[in-house]
């Protein structure tokens, strides 16, 4: 009946940062080789923070991925795969990241992984998590909403209830995802390059500063968690019939309500929404979404209350 | 010794409008399927307008090209090569589209051809002709900023003097390339795609009138033309060292002065403008470009008198 005033848990010792898990979002594979070049600006006392390449066949090409996506790739299903002869190049990659980082699940994985991505819609600087649960990096974008403060962080909770985890950084025992935008693909701009470059900093702070043994204590967030996708409406052919409204372009995290206009159809008509709740769509209008015909991701917004955290 | 008033010129009676030359410059390639699916705004009384779809394995790939830069394949030496096995896609391409739509040079030839693209830099409607001695996409140039008064429609003359023209548009007797940007590779943006479309409208009108018998006089005009290109600073293993400078990022067609700056180093320096007087960049961070470490496209600010036009 006596609650510790917070959860304990073990310092973390081994970090990896990954870049060009998609091999087209420029800020994080530039930051990457950059820290692979000079890797002083990463280091700290209480623990080893090791840069990587997440794509590096995808990265030389400059395209998202060869074979499949390699972000979705980190399922059991692939990951305890025999080898093929015919198998996607980013099965095997997976498998491989699994043994260096992980492997998943285990007591040997990485304490940590950041993984940095792009997007082309207007998401600026979000922070995404697997679920609100993870109470590490939960207090990590709590640490980074008070101190990196150039411009708002939105927590975007990714996992959907009763969804295996599938991303990069599920083979370390916690993760986040930086999703900076909008930027074009294979394009890579100075005010994205800075502003991950500080996120990074101010995160890898927050983990010196756990390990030496500050208290975190417990806080109340918003965070907005994906309920599902809106598809683009299509012709018979299945070739895309409309854009997303103007009206609604570029206004990521922003409440869409019933009947707001969300698509313009090649011929001028407007399409609204037809939902009965107010929902914060993202990834408006991402670039890589439309070869699954996904317009946007539908989330709600919440507020969560997340217990303090300090080491053990 | 007696001049006529302004140039004749004979009326035009075939007109091409070309989408996804390049097949990731998505307003041009939904604009010519609506027009393929939908082609009555296309129509007007004194001419016959066609779409068509420039590069269609590239587009169904959703890739700027396949083998090589198809609006770099108009040349003397594409066109009159002969059929090979191993020769780029593009190449093949390139001579049938000269049999549709010219031969270039030829009297057979188109009369027009509009060219649609975008770019990921911050061109707005940009209007590109070869050079301000193509009287006709002058004149249409002076009637779209007059008419089209959404945003502003800078000019700009891309043959370097003493170079062959060589894009998809020069196979006709003339052409008028739009560039409208920023928008991501890959990604259609509805505020772009009606801008395009209005563009287009109004050049259409242009050549209506001028099929009808209307005199445009003379004018005085102003147009940047191309001087060169700077390329991006690079590690002696090639890859690119610094990235486009803030300040300059988002600043295509305003001035560049000596000693202003233009890239960023991945480690924090800034480099200096060298040049000795002032610049006009475009293309400032053009995601195709990176290929070619083209950093930004050097111009002139000029302007030009150009002759009055009517039809013979």
């Amino acid at each position: 009946l006596c609650s510790s005033p917070s959860n304990r848990s073990r310092p973390l010792s081994c970090v990896a940062v990954c870049g060009g898990t998609h091999g087209n979002e420029m800020s994080g594979i530039y930051l990457a080789k950059h820290w692979l070049r000079d890797p002083m600006e990463l280091q700290r006392s209480s623990f080893a923070v090791t840069p990587f390449l997440g794509n590096p066949r995808a990265i030389e090409k400059c395209v998202r991925y060869v074979g499949q996506d390699l972000n979705r790739t980190f399922t059991t299903e692939f990951l305890s795969s025999t080898e093929a002869e015919d198998e996607p190049y980013e099965v095997v990659l997976a498998r491989e990241i699994n043994q260096t980082y992980g492997p998943k699940g285990s007591a040997q994985a990485f304490d940590f992984m950041f993984d940095l991505h792009n997007t082309t819609a207007s998401m600026g600087t979000c922070l995404i998590v697997d679920s609100e649960e993870s109470l590490l990096p939960m207090h990590m974008c709590h640490y980074i909403q008070m101190h990196y403060t150039r411009s708002p962080c939105p927590i975007y909770l990714y996992k959907l209830p009763g969804e295996e985890t599938y991303s990069i950084n599920s083979v370390a025992k916690a993760g986040l995802a930086l999703e900076l935008g909008p930027q074009p693909q294979q394009v890579v701009r100075a005010d994205l390059f800075s502003q991950m470059r500080d996120i990074i900093a101010c995160a890898l702070d927050f983990i010196e500063l756990f390990n030496k043994g500050t208290v975190f204590p417990a806080f109340e967030i918003e965070a907005y968690k994906i309920t599902g996708r809106m598809d683009y409406p299509c012709y018979p052919d299945g070739e895309i019939s409309a854009m997303v409204h103007p009206k609604l372009q570029d206004k990521d995290f922003l409440p869409l309500n019933p009947r707001d206009p969300i698509f313009q159809t090649f011929s001028g008509e407007e399409i609204l929404y037809e939902g009965n709740t107010t929902i914060y769509p993202a990834f408006i209008n991402e670039a890589a979404y439309y070869e699954k015909k996904v317009a946007f991701v539908k989330m709600e917004k919440h507020m969560f209350s997340i217990p303090g955290l300090q080491r053990d």
